[in-house]
């Protein structure tokens, strides 16, 4: 027996990767839209998926499986393409990249969107927090637009890996989130995550994600905030 | 031509989940011994290795690896054995919690140790995020301790997968760090995890951690504050 996958998400939310490497493969997949106003995601069904309450969860005949960073690897390895194989020389940058990306850049953006998940309800501390954080995403970025001229198979959004998939939303979402507080962030700082980005948006996942999340015409260059079809990112 | 991996430590840094994953595979191994003291990690020659200027870095044949999530699973991808392989119906399970251990336990940590690096400079919002960062670590473990129930040959310590390699160094860390101010901390509140960490203690891969890192005879489910033959864990 198949099994279609099933694949849980938001409206610009972490699902978005995952939406964009399943349309990369060419594998067919059902969307479950989680009813974020309702807070389904920490509901007992969705805890049943993800004890974590987090949205992404891909359904797949081996079971449930959530990590943004774990489901684009489960992915890779079971069809091929999107990162090197186990065998690869070069597949040692692909998992140190992508394990920065998950464990560092990523949570920092959660912790400007959510700093109460982090230092609790004082909005004094929270706003040290964000500020700090920006400062900390410049870093990380430096960082991997240094990379992308080290690597740039790694970085390339025009025949995307792992990394340029996790990456075009996460500069999304930097530009975006929170709102009325993302004016210190200037893509053009970093030329090559840039072109990456451009690239990225020339696919046709990308087209296929814009029409089913709201994301308008340019979602990682020139980002404007979603409105979606159905569902809502919040 | 074959290449000996080298292993860029300091002692009870997160090299040692690497160290512990090469005594279990086997692999002959050289370690470099990074002089923290003199903030060596933070020099152009380590920043060579890893631009974070982050413990462990492995070189390999393939170059150089960084990230623990990474080495880890590279590890385990080029000489079988610590998790199931890419084909393998339980992959995803053991993905799912390497990148939940990787990107949300072991930060909650380094939140708990060097809150600076997350808020700043100022001391009470230091100790506010210090505070906050208990309950959190306490539901991460409580989440794992489930996944232990659900999953068991994932956190068998006495034949340990990544994800009890991994998780003994944690539970180590949090017991200790930062000194004073562990008290909370309670490992028996997690028996499954306790029982992980108490096998992992059986390992001849642990023995060899404790000689060359000065851990002490249980490290992991009653730890002592590290006293190495060389180098400082800070």
């Amino acid at each position: 027996m198949t099994q279609t996958y099933r694949l849980h998400y938001a409206p610009d939310n972490a699902s978005l990767i995952i939406r964009l490497a399943l349309e990369e493969l060419g594998q067919p997949y059902a969307t479950v839209l989680v009813n974020r106003a309702a807070r389904e995601h920490e509901g007992p069904a969705y805890r049943a998926l993800n004890p974590n309450g987090l949205i992404p969860v891909l359904e797949t005949a081996d079971g449930p499986i959530f990590e943004t960073g774990a489901i684009l690897l489960w992915l890779t390895d079971r069809h091929g393409g999107l990162a090197p194989g186990p065998k690869d020389p070069s597949r040692a940058g692909a998992l140190k990249w992508l394990f920065f990306v998950s464990n560092t850049l990523h949570p920092a953006l959660g912790m400007r969107f959510h700093p109460e998940r982090y230092i609790g309800s004082e909005v004094a501390a929270q706003t040290r927090m964000r500020i700090h954080m920006r400062g900390e995403i410049t870093r990380h970025l430096d960082t991997l637009e240094q990379a992308a001229g080290d690597v740039p198979a790694l970085f390339d959004g025009a025949a995307p890996t792992v990394i340029a998939l996790y990456l075009g939303p996460v500069l999304r979402w930097t530009a975006l989130y929170p709102p009325g507080e993302t004016d210190w962030f200037d893509l053009a700082q970093w030329p090559r995550l840039r072109a990456m980005a451009r690239g990225l948006e020339r696919r046709a996942s990308t087209r296929a994600a814009i029409q089913a999340e709201g994301l308008g015409p340019t979602p990682f260059t020139a980002p404007q905030m979603p409105n979606p079809p159905e569902g809502s990112a919040t």
